[in-house]
């Protein structure tokens, strides 16, 4: 093989070689060779954020004259091309770098510069006519920058993809519970047998636990929308224009459709990334709601002989190549699987969250890792789990049927006719000898089989 | 030591021996015996919001005709009891008991009973005029109350404990902010010397985390609001009144003035408990925003001669007998401490929120007990930190001053005057030599002394 | 009532007024005034050790010359009753106070003195004959007395109650698993019928996790028999006698009948905390280990009519006063739930342990609180597990038996003898008509009734 | 784009069209359809895992007279790309699957068995000769080869990963120890200065920290060495020869170099995952020390003017372009982050480690690729650590020197020459004027500068 081709860029500490290919300068370069830890890189959502944060930087700079209008737009192509995606191949840092994130910023000034100056023929490394620290940069930090695009890219991510299939998962639900509401089972608490219920009811209250997780991450947003830009290296806004973070945010609210404002105290914004902690607890929230649901779903399913059997989910992949009818619940288990994840994700946030000090806390990469990681894969396990489970759930009525009919807890609604001693006695035969209540009743001389039928009817009880 | 009295109760499994001189019963007693886990007991706040449950049950029950007047004004006597605390002594079970609650249910049923009938003359035991099922329990079900109960209990500790003293924290530190705005010192990012800015603005950065913690769990309040009294036993309101949700919310919320609701999905509110599951984690957000700040207190109190010194923290107690200055930051210590305990008992909270079965979370007293007691510790926390710490905190001006005098961060302001190259030789000299910028600057011939402090300015850069 | 009457103590702020009934000095009643936060006092277990810390360090200061065998003779007298918990009233401190223990140190320093002194009639905070710090605490500081406790106090526990708790409900899993070893059933695997197993078997492999359980706990005591004690304030023994670290862990190693030894390296014993964390990580190893025991047997009991119900638990409590046979899982619930605390416990211990600076760590008193509790969950949870559950688990073996007989996975056995065509054929028709295989091989003509009993043997299958 | 060629692949289910350029088979294809969830794959050491079990099956199935020799010879060939590496891009599956993993135990077969029929020019999706069930599975069930593989690829990971980085920290840790033995330094307690040690002592406690640690992962190995393999489906070992758990439990210790044994109870190994839950907790007590250690690390090369700065680091990359000597703590940073990232993996693992059911466990994708995770972090964490920041450390000793000299605490050496009360004036004066000790004492008149420098020798401290 052919050794690839190299270039030299240079930053205060000297010349460093890279890849002839890539956009990214020295201090890309020089994170690369220090930081060989793991195989993590950050998701798109984040570098797509970067890009925005550059290109309304290079708006608001020019529109307040710090930055000529040719720099603008070259600034701007690049940014776009950011945006979109097309240099994610430019972007190879590792996660586990440095706690601000600043060589991922840099990383973003680098790559904007050389790709603005190729698009007028300038040579790579060149550092003009766009350089990278002066202009791309321009009345930015990394620790202003950095949790900027967290934010950015964490309420997008939520917009775009959680919340449409959070809602996607409960209207499933709602389909189900609407046309499950007039199968009557038996309910259960404990594990044992309990009074009865619809088994829609029961859906019902899994669709309703999606529609208030789509309410507390509502509730969670204007925590985020909160953007530190502006408060460049401590968050007194040294080096910037007084008039820059309010017209930035206006300008990202703008770009993204989204709601963003400055944050009012920047010190908070980078010291502090409470705002993500919270919203990870959020996140942690909903797994906890999905794993009750995914698992009711798993044992609703149990069987097809020797378990619950309530219902039938569809069969998507060879359970068992002899034997009909046993299905596993692997979409409840990939689901449960996430819903862990995102518990642990969720306490390594929290304890990068609590360890920030002085004017900065410095697990940002680590937090905006796991949040976005969370995200989507509540998203993706939501939007599997509806198309290719709660869709095609079906209520197996004659089990159903059967449990109802031969439950002990029945017998409450002979209390009123024959006074709870025979009622007592009826469920005590019942259950020693293996019988219904009907038999049981019939057999004591209780009552008729009219009389149970009239009596006993289970869908008084719901 | 004489053998304690004993006397007979009887429930549904026959007779069992209790103490004579308590109120509790059959059910209570059989828990005692075989629960005998740990040394954790229900708090205050739990035993109290068991009582409002059975005084507006009564309430209700009584103006819906199905209990009679004169029952009803017992029960709430004896409830009333329970409301204030006179009878916690007759609460004597673990908290590691059955996962519904149900034993705690039935132990207030039981005391309540007994003291009722105790009130008229008749004897412990007799369940008459008031039987502690029929009449205490009347429209109720473990299932229902003890989840109606948890809601109370911490929305009430919320309310009373909890915001006021993050209220107290936030005015303290808010206090500092003001008295510190003059004061400029130097910043640090990644533990390293940064640009400056004044104590008073790193200290309304802990105040705006404040303002944030009191913002978010106040949004999480509605949640709490959602009461699943009336679902009784799977959630289909069976055996109690059409009426009673309605209405039991309804005069609860003017027990206590707080807005409860009744839940409009039952099943919801008795299969899970994602609504403490989401407390828990606002509360963990707020854990890991309070150990940002008493970290940042004991680092910048720190010394007093090797550590960074800006600040100094009232000395309560003896930190060394002979060596003056030497002052612990124990209070940061207390706090911290605290921080980490709250995070844990969120993982906790969360893996109970995550394990409900079908119609019943079951490990709802692993859930109350941990919220409830990270509200106390979060609560106290805050009290003891802002009172014995941050209301006795000054700065150390001298420190402050010759921090910011011998930084080199400074340098960046003479770019403008005599350049950057200029500016990093003297930055260069300062350092390799241990000199101030001005003297560096001076010995380099680049300026005089008059320039420098005409053209270093700390206050021009915050 | 009476004001309590109060008595003066002084320590190097100066005098302050305590409770006369009460053993301790000044430094205790300040903490207690400054930290009045939650509700949770150190455990037996550590206070305890204490004693024996102190105990055993007046043996050796006596015997290195260092220590009148007067006073040591007086603080072997006092601290013996520390030892057997006569004083434990006189411990009032909050677990949540400085981060290195030193109040609780002093705690025990001042109750010794006094008590000491009293013996001999001098006046309770005279400090004569015997001094808190000059004689009680001799050769000794906070830094190196508090871990050492620690230790002490974790392997004490896990001698005298966790590993006697593991062993005995190993041995009931082992007991009921040789009991049911002839008991055929079918096997779950997916929650879906899968091959059969003997109920035996089944507990065989819980059997074996309590085995290892017993194994891994076993194999983390070692780190604990690692003393701080000898270290002093940082870890350099400053201020005690070279030969007192050597003879001071064997004096409490003869105390205990632990295998005790000196920590090879001071420093780390001192700032680090990691066995307590590792012991920690153990704690929780066990806990999810018998989540999933319990989880089992809570589920293999469902029922009593439409679960699972291979086996019946006993019937501690009332489960539904109507309805028979309806037992409500009430152990495996509480052991579940304390498996959730002690995985919570254990976060908040490595956040703890994670925490430390320089020479000391200083989360010390939340690292012990959650250790020794988790180690009483668990040991108290093993006990009540143990004799209230799983003594008393019966077999439902006709239940067993018809869930055997109508699976269909014992198709399988068919294959050798009509070719895997026809024996999925059997299983689809009995499948889709609900009849037993035995049923519809018949009616496909492939088998007699004899060939198939012949055929079908689960036993060849276990 | 051309369209990518399709071929035609079979199962249970029917037919269905993969990538003609790639050996997975039908199931793997409906796995890639049914669980578009994430980005997360098995890493490379689990599909080397899978490689080794096939191997050693076709080998020891071959041995036992159960495989013709031609197709162990062809099973064998495909097994070895498996492990060497060359099949990676063939195993496309989402981590987020059955919980069983046993759609990547049939990728595997697939893979195998199309590579091993393509190597005797068989056309692929034949499944001959080589059938991916009948031949490469045989013998096995994904139930006992997925956790096998667990335990293979989680034991040669820390054998060839993990304990070499431990090992290489621990020795630059030492090296630096003894390199510092002789600079004396202040002690911290508290954050607050304390007695002296040299900082050879306060590096010695971290190169303790790391022998502990690897003295931690060796005892966790002994539960990782116990092979699931030759339990089948339940555990029973239905379908297996009954010599082929022992021999081939011995053939994979001999291709591994590693001491497998069959695992003595199979019920335990495919129902519980506690080794790893195990693995786990120890993984993360070593993160929890690491932590500790870079964190000490950070602060104490904090500065480079107001902050602790005794040590300094090297400086990889540019911290400030102007200010020389601010050298941010980078690799400080990216290993704290992983070792919060380890934690809360932990709390992953072990949630799906206490969420078995029955006769197996489905949480097992999550927990092994949370324990390589995991693994490989705290690997790469700490030898970039040990090359990229310990190995430069250099003592700062003229900021060592000023720090002892000015320190407050060396006045205790003072009591034997003029007594506690003199000594506690000199202190007290020091403090207050700002003065050294040795000032202070000279100005008081209690002695002489020869004095002082005779009797105040930090040396006699440590």
């Amino acid at each position: 093989m052919e050794p690839k081709k190299r270039r030299i860029e240079t930053d205060s500490m000297g010349e460093i070689e890279v890849d002839a290919s890539r956009y990214w300068g020295a201090q890309t370069e020089r994170s690369l060779k220090y930081f060989q830890i793991g195989k993590d890189k950050f998701p798109r959502e984040l570098i797509r954020a970067l890009g925005i944060v550059k290109k309304t930087s290079a708006i608001i700079n020019s529109e307040l004259g710090l930055l000529e209008e040719s720099k603008k737009d070259l600034i701007l192509k690049a940014a776009e091309e950011v945006i979109e995606g097309l240099l994610d191949d430019h972007f190879p840092l590792s996660v586990w770098q440095t706690g601000s994130g600043t060589q991922t910023n840099m990383n973003a000034n680098e790559v904007i510069a050389n790709r603005a100056n190729e698009l007028v023929g300038a040579k790579l490394g060149s550092k003009s006519p766009i350089h990278p620290n002066d202009d791309v940069n321009k009345g930015q930090s990394s620790n202003d920058v950095f949790p900027t695009a967290m934010h950015i890219a964490t309420a997008e991510s939520i917009h775009k993809n959680l919340i449409p299939n959070l809602n996607l998962l409960q209207s499933k639900l709602n389909e189900k519970s609407e046309s499950f509401q007039n199968i009557i089972k038996i309910g259960r608490t404990h594990l044992q047998d309990a009074t009865p219920l619809t088994l829609g009811q029961e859906f019902s209250g899994y669709a309703a636990q999606l529609s208030y997780s789509l309410d507390r991450i509502e509730r969670g947003l204007p925590s985020l929308y909160r953007l530190a830009l502006g408060g460049t290296a401590v968050g007194t806004g040294l080096n910037t224009h007084p008039e820059f973070p309010l017209k930035v945010a206006s300008a990202i609210s703008q770009e993204t459709g989204i709601p963003f404002v400055t944050a009012p105290n920047k010190f908070e914004a980078l010291a502090a990334n409470d705002s993500l902690v919270e919203v990870s607890g959020i996140l942690k929230t909903i797994a906890a709601s999905l794993m009750k649901i995914a698992n009711d779903i798993r044992w609703l399913s149990s069987g097809p002989r020797s378990g619950i059997g309530e219902i039938q989910i569809p069969e998507n992949e060879p359970g068992s190549s002899i034997m009909p009818g046993k299905v596993n619940p692997t979409q409840s288990e990939a689901l449960t699987m996430i819903c862990a994840q995102v518990i642990g994700n969720d306490v390594a946030v929290t304890i990068g969250g609590a360890s920030g000090n002085f004017e900065l806390n410095v697990f940002k990469p680590l937090i905006i890792f796991n949040v976005l990681n969370s995200i989507r894969l509540l998203s993706d396990g939501c939007r599997s789990f509806a198309n290719h489970c709660v869709e095609g759930i079906k209520a197996n009525e004659s089990k159903i049927q059967s449990n109802l009919n031969q439950s002990l807890m029945l017998v409450t609604a002979l209390n009123p006719h024959i006074g709870y001693d025979k009622a007592a006695k009826i469920a005590k035969l019942a259950f020693s000898d293996n019988l219904t209540l009907k038999e049981a009743g019939i057999k004591l001389g209780f009552l008729t089989k009219e009389e149970f039928d009239k009596w006993v009817n289970p869908k008084d009880m719901i």
